[in-house]
């Protein structure tokens, strides 16, 4: 394999960042995960409006340079793959002094790519989700919408699910409230309505969850997003959850108890591939 | 320079982690800021067991390799210092898969040294201190005495300094108490009484914040741990920041408003020299 650090391609086992790089010192960096079908990045423009927007939070607006999407179809091109997983990080790169970051920046941009086949499911099967005691870090101390190597709280609520059988982490608030999974938004059926705790909470505004939004919104399936206990997904007729690499992926067990996909997962689901069949033409 | 990485002395401009190191990946790694005064890395026995914690905390217990004491004098011996700056990272390592920790770790062992020659102040001066709006993640969502490459909490609230002046960030946890600085815990003196916050909130338990409280209960000056209001700080008769780097930092001014140090913080900065100079004797 390998990978683009810093403007140039290197094999994966010379991919290094310095010891000093604030990315590896304080997770001062912004990332994205991104999935490419057939060549091309799915959803790109959603990735790098993110990116920028993570930039930005971390007061280096300007920080993403404006050939990262040459970069990562150049590595994907070294690598011959079309399909495949994608991340991205641009790092505060190497400063002077200790935690004040300096306004000149010169970031660390890496791009890592792994094979990614569509057609087989890259998890194992529907999700067994089990609630955790890790909350969310409210929006007070760091702004959701961010997507960082400041990834604990979700390593954290992992952790709980050691020895569980579970395979991901339901994650509440602060106040108790459903947030997401530790890498994933969670959606579920109610009487025939779509619902998923809404960006007012501490909620990573995922990618695929707006995917998910706008196809049911083209399928007239009612949409409801609001605040919820860990009852309503326990009790719902469906859920399932998203992120970039699982797509729609239904949830089997929530803390034991059987939920399973559905009717609705399924029209989804289906909806997804017809959008992402088109990718394959080529036309990137 | 020469720094100290995965079990050899390596040139400081090669001394690197993979880009798929967890360390850079998620800041999922532990770290201690350490001070070597004449040779002996001050207070070693209680940044170890809190980097222990840390790893404990992180679900790697363990990771930190038993010569880690003689890593660190080997780095020194290396650049020919024994007074400096020392900071040592134990990451997780690279793992296969993505964010569900493994439990076989391989740790990734950082040492990074700088000069850091006792005597001259590494402040410019005493400090002036701004309440900023980012909180402390409170300890339901992250705990508060793990020491983690998960540092973006203190950076946001020191980039809401960029063009005050200011020079630490006086950080509240969610509920409004005063908690810590960017960097630093905060100590403030009331008609005579020692005060700083109470553990019980979202505080990291600095190393140097022990030493204070034990110097305190040497000279007899009471003592008292609570919640706090930024008012407190703002109206006290003395206060001052701790960490390993600053030691005793008297704080100049909190939101624009002068307090400075006093009787209480020099008697406390004294003893802090003399407990560092029998150091000098080079017996470590």
């Amino acid at each position: 394999m390998q990978y683009h650090v810093n403007g140039r391609l290197v094999p994966a086992e010379a991919a290094t960042v310095s010891v000093e790089d604030r990315g590896f010192l304080y997770g001062d960096a912004a990332f994205e995960t991104c999935r490419a079908y057939g060549g091309t990045v799915f959803e790109w423009d959603a990735h790098l409006s993110r990116l920028e927007g993570t930039c930005e939070t971390l007061g280096m607006a300007g920080a993403v340079p404006d050939d990262l999407r040459d970069r990562i179809g150049a590595t994907l091109d070294a690598n011959g793959l079309s399909d495949a997983y994608v991340r991205v990080s641009v790092t505060r790169g190497v400063q002077p002094g200790k935690l004040t970051p300096a306004t000149d920046v010169e970031p660390s941009v890496v791009v890592i790519v792994k094979p990614l086949p569509r057609g087989e499911d890259v998890w194992d099967g529907p999700a067994d989700v089990r609630t955790v005691e890790r909350r969310r870090i409210p929006e007070s101390a760091m702004p959701a919408d961010a997507k960082t190597h400041n990834y604990l709280d979700g390593i954290l609520a992992r952790l709980e699910l050691r020895g569980t059988g579970a395979d991901e982490a339901l994650v509440r608030d602060v106040d108790g409230a459903v947030a997401e999974g530790a890498t994933s938004n969670v959606f579920f059926v109610d009487d025939g309505t779509l619902k998923t705790p809404s960006l007012a909470g501490p909620i990573l505004p995922g990618v695929t969850r707006a995917v998910v939004l706008d196809l049911a919104a083209d399928l007239a399936i009612p949409v409801e997003t609001g605040t919820y206990g860990v009852d309503a997904v326990r009790t719902a007729d469906e859920a399932f959850l998203t992120n970039t690499t699982w797509e729609v992926r239904p949830i089997a067990t929530v803390d034991g108890g059987a939920v399973g996909g559905g009717q609705v997962t399924d029209r989804l689901a289906d909806a997804f591939d017809r959008r992402v069949e088109p990718l394959y033409d080529g036309s990137d």
